[in-house]
């Protein structure tokens, strides 16, 4: 790697090549690397996995929390199980890896899907575990990986040909508890990304033509990128019965008859969710991660000249001994590299909590604080570090939350006709506009907007809606919805 | 399930029949689902999964602490990386599940392995990561799952074409530096698995015919069944410089020399520690687990009669509400199962501490706490059963573990000669014999032994050995070593 030691930190501003500065803060704080040799497949490094594990952690103890038991299924699905559901055989088989011979060369009389998500795994077994009212709600999720054979360009992180997501599963006796549970989903996705990753989200119900293969209603959040694009994030699909009949999931209701289950899906894909956390709380220096997903969440540098090392280090030390205790602490006593390019590393990596300690400070006991969302420097007495330190822990999520919210809302544009709209979109804008139907007779109006704006209709909004629009931005048909359109990854 | 429903607890005695006892615990305390539509892969249930993950999570905790790194690797492996390293292509190719098209059938150049362990795919990456002698001691683990299309049968967790694991891969500048970590990996071992998972183990050396793909020395644990059988548990090995020779991992050593790297793996598969876990265990009345790994730590059963019924469940959730602030707490409030069916339930899944509420014990201020593990049943007045449960709970793992580790050194038979140790083995027992070598010279003495006694070497003890012995067991040169012999699963 000598050859690329060259130039340690970025060299592109995101604001100038956001693409480009995606690249390198993807390679150059070692969050993944792309040189593995399947296309589309990366490793994760050490780094990126650590905040991948933290993430899953809170993901997994809020869905517990909220009656949703872990199992874990089988990678491999039958490709008759997939045959089953029309729609998604449509949807997903185009993208499936098959498996079809082991060892030397033994074929297998049917071909084995890995899975590109696991309805047609789960359903199947569903309905040999309820039988009963007794049995419902019943809510079930695993945290696992999955693989799509994507034809579009692949982006660690955002879009590759195996991810790691968790998937929920659920089975409920009417349409009414499916659809609350929709709702839990979407709160669930509010209190994960926007209050502990600081991801701005929005939820729209996607257009019918945009739907989950098999589903009756699509709700998917969206991020907005500094570049403009949004991504998707988690999306969670009411079923309806469709997949019930075919796997004949039902249970025996009060009443003593035989009904088919509701089911909703869920399915945040936790590593595409890291990827966007990078993309928008990152800067010109690297990495910016909420304080609780932080590798390291506080590093220690000792600014060193050879009279009285010692006890500097020692100081350094006995801190990084108290600290730990409640935090993830890195002293950098490497002897081989400058306090400059210690500073540069660190903050490339995102450490949320920089402490300096030369011997001036050892002079006037104290310690400089240097914190990484805001930049701000601070000579702090010794005896108040540790209120200090707490008080910042606390706060800096929600900090960054509030820092990269406001971006958010300014990043939107009430569209006059399609000529403003397309304007805006070129702009870096969300466009809101009005739109004839997100029915599937909307599709045409929306294949417009593709071609002539490259955005995307993203749906009508989920949480609250005050704009209300007469005409269709394309057709100028009476507007039945009020739609968002966008750039998207 | 209406059909199986009619008995619920276990019908056969663990001693009497143990492979049939097992199948019964994995199904009635639901464990795992065999019915997954493909061969020799099963599904983890809620309860299994819930403990896995404890499982997972104290693992990974010790390694990090012993400054492993996490990292995600991806599962697929290009063909042509199994070809370098020659005993490791003919090791493991005969097991791996080939990946050979995708999407409506587009065959793949070349065929991608679904990962039977990860060597081949690691350390390609390794050598772009290591450069330096500062780069080492390089640690990282990841958790995942493998896959190997296993020709023995299967059994859920013990045995399976898809199983869940920790491998951990090292490199280190010398081979005295390497053989510390082996050392360090079965120190983890024996903190786990004995201390945490109360599953008595013993390693050992294994014999040359019987070592890991591609190593220099392999050294695994044993736990010891009920059955007479030995069940092999965490491994780790000693790769020297092959690996690195053909998959180019070298560094810079402080004298400017090249030097390939050493290294080290070591492979706890969870899945299968659980299984051993449940066997090793397990009673006739069903599972029990160490008190850490339980998903329902307590559980509280009211004890209603129509008079009082609300008083009694209002104390219940009040106690319940006090021991969830630090235990995984269950009330048991279903109106449609009898006390005596959730008694018969909960021991069966394992739960280790039960809480007994009626209306003489509301009277006089007390509750019922029976145990798990040792079946003892006492009254606890109300103002000491807090710190009666502090304390079982403390407790209870430790006294579960010396009660599992008794019945193993019962169970070591040194042997005389060949008939004695025969009729050892035939009774369950361990045998200790002399061996001529654990060289490749020793295989034929062992095939012997597997044949006329049905049971394997499995090496030499790495921990100590006091016993030795003149000659070998089987041809009557003079023993090199002293080696234990045992049925295995």
């Amino acid at each position: 790697m000598a050859e690329k030691e060259v130039e340690k930190g970025l060299t592109v501003k995101k604001d100038a090549d956001f693409s480009e500065w995606y690249t390198q803060i993807v390679e150059k704080a070692e969050l993944a690397d792309i040189r593995y040799n399947i296309k589309g497949f990366v490793c994760y490094m050490p780094w990126a996995t650590m905040s991948i594990k933290k993430m899953y952690d809170k993901y997994e103890r809020l869905m517990e929390k909220k009656g949703h038991l872990p199992l874990i299924m089988p990678s491999l699905i039958p490709e008759s199980n997939f045959h089953l559901e029309a729609e998604h055989v449509k949807g997903f088989t185009p993208q499936v890896f098959w498996v079809t011979e082991s060892g030397d060369g033994e074929k297998f009389e049917e071909r084995l899907a890995l899975r590109p998500t696991s309805e047609t795994a789960l359903y199947k077994m569903y309905s040999l575990w309820i039988h009963s009212y007794r049995d419902l709600p019943f809510k079930r999720y695993q945290s696992c990986q999955v693989w799509r054979c994507e034809g579009k360009a692949t982006r660690p992180f955002f879009r590759a040909r195996e991810f790691h997501w968790i998937e929920g599963h659920n089975v409920f006796a009417t349409e009414e508890d499916a659809m609350a549970q929709v709702q839990e989903d979407m709160e669930t996705t509010y209190e994960m990304l926007q209050d502990e990753f600081a991801i701005p989200i929005i939820f729209f119900q996607r257009p019918e033509w945009d739907k989950f293969p098999g589903a009756v209603h699509t709700y998917a959040a969206d991020a907005l990128m500094k570049s403009g694009k949004v991504i998707q994030l988690p999306s969670t699909h009411y079923l309806g019965t469709s997949f019930s009949k075919v796997f004949d999931v039902k249970f025996m209701d009060r009443d003593e008859k035989q009904k088919y289950g509701h089911i909703t899906c869920y399915g945040p894909a936790i590593s595409r969710i890291y990827g966007a956390m990078v993309a928008i709380l990152g800067d010109d220096q690297g990495l910016v991660l909420p304080f609780d997903l932080a590798p390291v969440q506080i590093v220690i540098v000792p600014i060193i000249f050879e009279k009285g090392k010692e006890d500097i280090i020692q100081r350094c030390q006995e801190l990084k001994k108290e600290l730990e205790e409640k935090y993830a602490v890195k002293l950098d006593d490497r002897d081989y590299v400058s306090a400059g390019e210690k500073f540069n590393e660190w903050e490339l990596k995102g450490v949320p909590i920089r402490i300096e300690i030369g011997p001036k400070d050892l002079e006037k006991k104290q310690a400089k604080v240097v914190l990484r969302h805001t930049g701000k420097k601070e000579f702090v007495p010794d005896d108040k570090l540790r209120h200090f330190i707490d008080e910042t822990a606390k706060n800096f999520t929600n900090e960054l939350k509030e820092k990269s919210h406001v971006d958010f809302g300014a990043m939107i544009h009430p569209a006059k006709d399609f000529e403003d709209a397309k304007k805006a979109i070129e702009k870096g804008k969300i466009v809101c506009a009005g739109f004839c139907t997100i029915e599937l007779d909307g599709a045409k109006c929306a294949e417009k907007i593709e071609k002539d704006m490259g955005a995307f209709v993203r749906g009508k909004r989920v949480d609250k809606e005050t704009r209300k629009f007469e005409k269709c931005i394309v057709c100028g048909k009476p507007a039945k919805e009020t739609v968002y359109i966008a750039r998207s990854y």
